[in-house]
């Protein structure tokens, strides 16, 4: 089985954004290891950002975090971006780290905390108006961690006013993706912590709001392949957040712990149309590399979903058809599987070095000397990481 | 703490479906045992029934299952019922027992089938115009177990159109409540699997179109309750099937597993209006008495959630929103746990005899010999199981 | 990358037990579908299971159930199975299908009941002398579903002094493994429910008692390929029960649900001594085919067995571990999906040539007219099911 | 149902250690929320967990954490605790927050990080000599993130040797408790993941080795109180570090989430001896109190250790057993949940006065003025947290 021509047109417009954060020190409530050449700029992480994308031509969007990637001037930020060939993408708010919204922040019970929370978003919506950004990410740690402290119920309400404000805000261009999460910060009650409530949360709102499918924010054992199947037919699964997983939010190298399962959500975006030419869908990765090189985790990421798009676009979908119709059930699952365990590394080896790419991104970033390049040069200044 | 007189009034109004198949023979893959007196037919199914409800005052409706409990004249079973005091309550449809039904049922490829499936479920609003049961339910154990064995995006919007032919057939009295269930008897995808899968689906019918939550259909760690809230929020959730449940759908007596999660469960019906006198929430038990007795173990599941109603009820909800608001954390928790852990029992126990019930159904019935009875009677014939 | 020459030897002695009940029907406790061709008889699923050997090379030994596959001179069985080029293979004990079991068997508080377990078990043994089988294979369904209902310290005492009992009866060359259950049939308590308990048990018997790991029969997250590298640094992995899973005991084909962890999974036995020529670890499928067919359900399922232990035995190991050793995340990693992504299809089909065996066995099976063949013969006569 | 003149020696003699950490502050990888008044010395941290003693009259002695509560003399912290009516219990080591322990301490690869790792345990043992402490507890964050990244099966064996030469260490009147942990921070493996390893690791070494159960350490679903009547069984259950979840390793206060859960360990813990005079079982918590005030957190979770112990100590176990004995599902369960639903409350209120404690420890504790003077006095300085 090779790759068809069709496969590889589908490929070569296919990106994945890449976060700003995750260039910076990232780990656990436990420890968060620093390591040499850690960015301690937004400018900084832009230029690693730059190395995955030159590597691998499938990453030219980084997306920041606001406040944590705040500049004084946005569109010069983006100048800067544009003159390593990157554009700045999804503007990913933050109400989880001032001490305001210990108690939450759209969904908190005081109206002036929930205002500070808005102003927010609204804020954000700016920089996004200087970056030329298209989506507002909002993920809400707002949650509870015993039972009777908080209003569950009500929250719900607060949540959709705040979200209508910020929805207003937002230009004809502009698209809000809400995300949700099985647990974590909050250890009792999370205001989203499902697709369920993510969506009719968005579908009050309008059309350019939807949904945000992190894949390592789902209770163990959900089949996330379906999710991404029912919100791209209900046509609000507005971006993907990529990692994996084996507990819990764990937020390793995306398809790191579970192949396979990457490989089924690529063949469910496939049929549902989220690699068509005006896919509604963003992919974004959203990683934490604790322990192994940042900028390899990164590019080993984009390489394992194009890897995975791959194959999922290897499927024959035809002859898959015909074998579910005929309730032959080994065939069906052979025909995916087929797809599954071919190895295609090679040919987008031999595809990428056609396009000007390296045939092996991993081995030409090593040997480019970046690495040893920003140790030697990013000494002294504070190191990136969630803090800032 | 005791329970006040408004909540005794809430409390007077409870009633709580018991499920005919509860009285029959249940078991695992593995084994179901038999057990002397357990009902050969529908007509020993409502009695039994009927003597929970004798002694409980807390289940005057029995839910049947089709065709399971199937008689020539349901006007006829209807008036049986009656002469014990009994209603005929949901009608259960049951799209998985036949050989047609291996690949699907109402998602199934093929048009046949599909129809078959939709024939049996306007079959099930017939039955439920001879008994005047109001809600006809759907479980679907529709699903793959394979990856690539289904098509599950095609899947959706097959279940879309056979739910469409089956709500139009719906007196104006008559609603129909979906269920969803995470997994089993499919082990790779369900059609139906999550909340937000029947939400979408009901919400595209009509108002009688609800969800049925079964309290054992649900991911590990799953917070029930913010689901509860969030239906009741949305005016979609139709019934209640109450069970509980340590690792998969257990099926267990409500309340045995986590008596607080129940508890938390009920206060959200509470807050959400469930409880109100016009409520549109049916609550029943689903549930498989496999190794203790049937009848008992009803009566143990009414009292279960009569006694966390109680307690749901005591909550001082006035006193918790103010600890909430105010960032007590402790305090609301406090409050909440204080319900919780006072002991209704021996003021509910009073409370029955005032009217007319026994203190102690379980005793009372025991002492009533209606088990030696149905031992002695009910020898030859075929016990009752899901089969039948 | 290519096999190795030396891997290839390890392959060509590779043997994986196929359990006689995979050919008859099972099914969920919902449902049961049969199949046309279903074995009635033993000797019926000893024929079927000689066609996965025959297309594979690699399972020449039926696992037998006891009493489903009791007959009446299980040496005439025996001469049968050898007939068509097979042998007998490990004895599964049966102690969950029996009325007296209903609250357990070798852990019952009743001495009665006990007594009766234990005799079956030495009944088990018997029937090894007269198989030649080597292993007695001890699955309880013992435990409890609600708290309260046994008094689960005692009985590990009561298990201990069974397990003594049936110990004493085995042979110098019969060994007893253990198995063990996270959950089902019961559903608070089981009293063999994880590894520890199971290894503390055998090691209290001597060295003849070791662990079955079936694949299935842990929580959810659990890393499986930890407790193999454990249980064989233990000296007491006995034996393999594989399987997948994607929830609970789904007994799906082994590595279908995920493939990356059976991988995982070889790996650690090739490390750990599993893979050697004296290996103590006897390899089974222990599978449910409900819906798919079921001889090629197993052909599948040993092929996945070989192709996973290709891939792992391609790991370049000396390599691996300078990584490790070297901190190198990425490297080290990156060395071990090499191997897993590694497409070995090709090389094991032309590898089977030129052992005289089917490129493509599934292939061959189909175009052999087997199933044709039994689905014309077997017609009539009650089909083996768990019950028989 | 009231409490036994027996039951209420036991309880008298109950203690609850208490962690020093728990009244710095605690958060998650996204924050850590600061509040007046918390400790910035140890001192401090004991001053605090005192005031939990004087109003319980349960909790006389504090875990110390090594290096986060390291002074130059542990002699004069001894002295200055016992100046406060405390005793210094149990020393936890920490190899996790060093640069060098990134890829693991006890189990690294690298000799040199081993004896770093080994030498910081040595130092404990100093520590406990000083302080007079008999327990070193050791939880260690040895794991990997990735497949392939660690040698799983060699690093079983590094710690054997590592903790050998700890264990050799130990006085005559010390111990080793080794405590397991399912996942986090190591997101693939961990080095000690569950009960098995620990019981295996500690078996190897000798009678004052033993394991310590964290009750947030488990995978979902997991019996613990399986756990806790195996290991007493085995003679090897050391401690608890008592915390409670509803997801992972939530930490919150101990019987929050599942306060049943909470009965049943403790039951168990009764049935098994380990309320005895001579128990070898230490009773500690381990939580964070992220949102809410650490001293009350901690006076509410001495108290519902005590009050469900206090309800497992009233289950009549004669009556229990003769139940289990004859197969009376409902009633054995009815037995036991009769002690679990039994408000304890009241009883154990008066029984404090009697004792010269507050009935109402928190209401004491808030009348107190304690938190008032020290958030006027612990004015500058640096709030402890689990970085020091």
């Amino acid at each position: 089985m090779t790759i068809s021509t069709e496969a590889l047109e589908i490929l070569a417009r296919q990106e994945i954004e890449v976060p700003s954060w995750a260039y910076g020190n990232s780990g656990t409530r436990f420890k968060v290891f620093s390591t040499p050449g850690t960015p301690r700029t937004v400018q900084e992480k832009i230029s690693d950002a730059a190395q995955v994308h030159k590597h691998t031509g499938l990453a030219p969007t980084v997306a920041l975090h606001y406040p944590w990637d705040k500049v004084d001037d946005f569109g010069e930020l983006r100048s800067f971006a544009e003159g390593l060939g990157m554009k700045l993408g999804t503007i990913n708010s933050n109400t989880f780290q001032d001490d305001a919204y210990k108690f939450g922040s759209l969904t908190h019970s005081d109206p002036a905390v929930r205002r500070m929370a808005i102003d927010h978003h609204l804020q954000c919506v700016d920089v996004m108006d200087a970056t030329g950004s298209r989506d507002l990410k909002i993920w809400l740690a707002d949650g509870s961690n015993y039972p009777g402290q908080a209003d569950i119920r009500t929250r719900q309400d607060l949540l959709h006013e705040s979200l209508v404000e910020i929805y207003d805000r937002l230009g004809d261009d502009q698209r809000m993706v809400l995300e949700y999460k099985f647990f974590e910060p909050a250890f009792y009650h999370m205001d989203v912590p499902d697709w369920g409530t993510s969506y009719v949360q968005v579908a009050a709102l309008g059309d350019r709001a939807m949904v945000c499918l992190d894949t390592g924010h789902h209770a163990p054992g959900t089949n996330i392949e379906f999710i991404v199947a029912q919100l791209l037919r209900l046509g609000k699964l507005g971006s993907f957040d990529f990692n994996s997983r084996f507990y819990a939010d764990d937020d390793l190298i995306v398809g790191a712990a579970d192949p396979f399962q990457l490989f089924r959500i690529m063949y469910e975006v496939v049929v549902g149309g989220g690699m068509a030419d005006d896919t509604p869908v963003a992919f974004m990765l959203d990683q934490c590399h604790n322990v192994e090189d940042k900028i390899i985790g990164q590019i080993r990421s984009v390489l394992n979903v194009q890897e995975m798009s791959a194959r999922a676009l290897l499927v024959d979908r035809n002859a898959l058809h015909q074998a579910q119709r005929a309730g032959d059930v080994m065939g069906a699952n052979g025909i995916f599987m087929d797809a599954f365990y071919t190895d295609v590394r090679a040919d987008l080896a031999q595809w990428r070095e056609s396009r000007g790419l390296p045939a092996d991104p991993i081995a030409a970033y090593v040997a480019s000397g970046y690495r040893e390049h920003i140790e030697a040069d990013r000494v002294g200044g504070n190191q990136a990481s969630w803090g800032a």
